[in-house]
């Protein structure tokens, strides 16, 4: 165990409060009894603002990708057409899930670091659809891009008004504005261990009148991760399986925090910490992989810099307490990430950024002291109309 | 929260030890990182002789129930010839899974209350065989019985050699001994809330090498549960998906707990606490629901005596510190439960009896005070080879 508390910039598992901790050690309770019907009841209404949506939730003990396979397996039958949307790693996994349980997948493969464009979707939609479902990435973990959902929804309503939208949004929901009901999207995924301040193990989700009717008729095998069975039994104030205790009680603090602050408080301080990140990180010379229109507002990629090893680069900033995330897939050795959601502040990653920089400066690249924290820091006051840069722009 | 911490008596999730609840609010690390690999090591290693084999045990994020979808779709093509032996909930729940991802399954429905026979489990496979598989229930937590796995994985050898033996051992393993290798067993699931003292959220399975091979030409779908997924990921100290890692944390600190009391003296206490719960409860009037040549050592089930309700019993045990569970499934209002595994002392039982016993005294009903509670501790003395008792049998 370290002398200080690591800076855990990794996308996710993201770091704990401290009274997200304290209910982790809480000791067990009766999962049939009326302590758990009532926490459930506050986490499940306390999430629909947050998805944006006035139906049920259902809670999933899962990993993100379980809550992805949950996706599929509830709304689809074998042999159904489905375009997967695929931006980075998680599109492709999202879109392999599929395959494994007999869709007939058609991808549409953006270049990693770009989001999808609308158009694009639009045309495959006309020159290869009918499908009868389209699968999005709202957050892209492996290359730190966003997708525009709402846009992206609006032109598949557009030219395919009965097909289903179905959304990862595991490291994404919570940490920036979601409107379910609103875009039109008919199941979307977020997991604890992102954005709600918790331990991972639990994958929450939430359908339209269109996805759960499209529940009733899907041919996909499913029990485990049944939706169905996870609403009857929620309506009981119970889960069909005995759930991840431990998590459940800290996923009902990690809400109780995040209402507290407020959402619109949460996103600020996302954004603010994003814009912190993205600055802080240039002004060391790193490339931003994700295209700037679209950049994560709670993951952020870059390329290593000419002659920085990933190894090195991770080691020495390991050494000063800071934990980032290496290159997924194909980006192995060619980027990094940091991720900057759920329990995170403009301090921590002022800190990430110092760290980065005095390793800069001790493997004697050309970077001025100070001044990488320092645009950080004029950056994150920006983003909150404070300052010069803001006032320029106001 | 409570003055006194209740004195949780429910077959699952049971009761963390101090020191496990701990690590339960520890701070999250990189589940990618060399602390987490080292740890999962530990864990897999350390729990490789509590499941008798020489073997790869994988962990998967999910309730038991999802580990025994896993030994189900990771082994079994649509179409698979299955026998699922029943004495139970469980025993249904395992069958259903199996008819769901399209195997033809044909049921032994033994009587709730009996283990299944040998006998009985060799003449259907003689005349409804040959099976694929075989599905049986270690010990079933809504009667109250334990399946004797070793004689009844004879029987199926030795009439169908090749058949897959899938056993749920989700709340017997690691509270009683087992020897996968040793009985033949191909594929046994375990819990992390059961005998691991954890909060729930794991699974861990192993197979054995026909198990393994098995898994290579099964075609029913799955990716969130691939246990060759895990067992490839595992090789390299990680989890193909990110794990339920506070959950994690605390099977680490059980397995520590478990070896450091030695393998026989928990499988010791767990007998003496089963002892001592069937005889107060015995004593109290209670009529044992489960054979008693079958009687499971980690949960009791009793039917409830003439004019006890459920209701009132449940809310009057509660009062006083205790909880219990009621009837699963048909057995609802009919019969309760004390669990009695992972970590519980004789003296916890005690207070459970003397609980009961109080509450029948209040209810007017003919006890003796004191001696449902004596006769407890001299069932477990006489266990643990103490007393008069244990003298005239030796």
């Amino acid at each position: 165990v370290d002398r200080f508390e690591p800076n855990l910039r990794i996308p996710g598992p993201t770091a704990l409060p401290p009274t997200v901790r304290e209910v982790g050690g809480r000791q067990m309770i009766n999962h049939r009894g009326p302590e758990f019907a009532a926490m459930l009841s506050r986490i499940l209404d306390g999430m629909r603002p947050f998805f944006g949506t006035s139906r049920e939730v259902a809670m999933l003990s899962c990993a993100g990708t379980g809550g992805l396979e949950a996706a599929i397996v509830n709304t689809l039958s074998p042999g159904d057409r489905v375009l997967a949307v695929s931006i980075g790693a998680f599109g492709d996994r999202f879109a392999k899930i599929a395959s494994v349980y007999g869709a007939d997948v058609a991808k549409l493969d953006v270049e990693w670091g770009h989001a999808a464009e609308p158009v694009a979707v639009r045309e495959a939609l006309s020159s290869q659809g009918p499908f009868r479902a389209v699968l999005l990435t709202h957050n892209e973990t492996s290359t730190g891009v966003m997708n525009p959902i709402p846009e992206l929804a609006a032109a598949i309503r557009e030219t395919s008004p009965h097909t289903l939208i179905l959304v990862d949004s595991v490291s994404a929901l919570g940490a920036v504005p979601f409107a379910m009901d609103d875009w039109g999207i008919d199941l979307v995924v977020t997991g604890s261990q992102k954005a709600w301040m918790s331990a991972p193990g639990l994958a929450m989700v939430a359908a339209s009148e269109r996805g759960w009717a499209a529940m009733e008729t899907a041919r996909m095998p499913r029990f485990y991760l049944d939706l169905r069975r996870h609403r009857e039994s929620h309506a009981g104030g119970e889960t069909p399986w005995t759930p991840a205790l431990a998590v459940v009680f800290q996923v009902d603090e990690g809400i109780r925090l995040m209402q507290a602050e407020g959402a619109d408080s949460v996103f600020a301080r996302h954004e603010a910490c994003a814009a912190a990140t993205r600055a802080g990180l240039e002004a060391l010379g790193f490339e931003l992989f994700a295209d700037a229109r679209h950049a994560s507002r709670t993951v952020t990629c870059v390329r290593l810099a000419e002659g920085v090893e990933w190894k090195a680069l991770n080691t020495a900033v390991k050494k000063r307490g800071v934990v980032v995330a290496g290159g997924q897939g194909k980006l192995a050795g060619q980027v990094f990430r940091v991720g900057h959601l759920g329990s995170v502040t403009v301090e921590e990653i002022l800190g990430t950024i110092a760290a980065l920089e005095a390793v800069a400066l001790e493997q004697g690249r050309d970077v001025e002291p100070g001044a990488a924290v320092g645009a950080a820091q004029a950056a994150a006051l920006a983003s909150r109309g404070v300052g010069r840069a803001a006032a320029a722009t106001a």
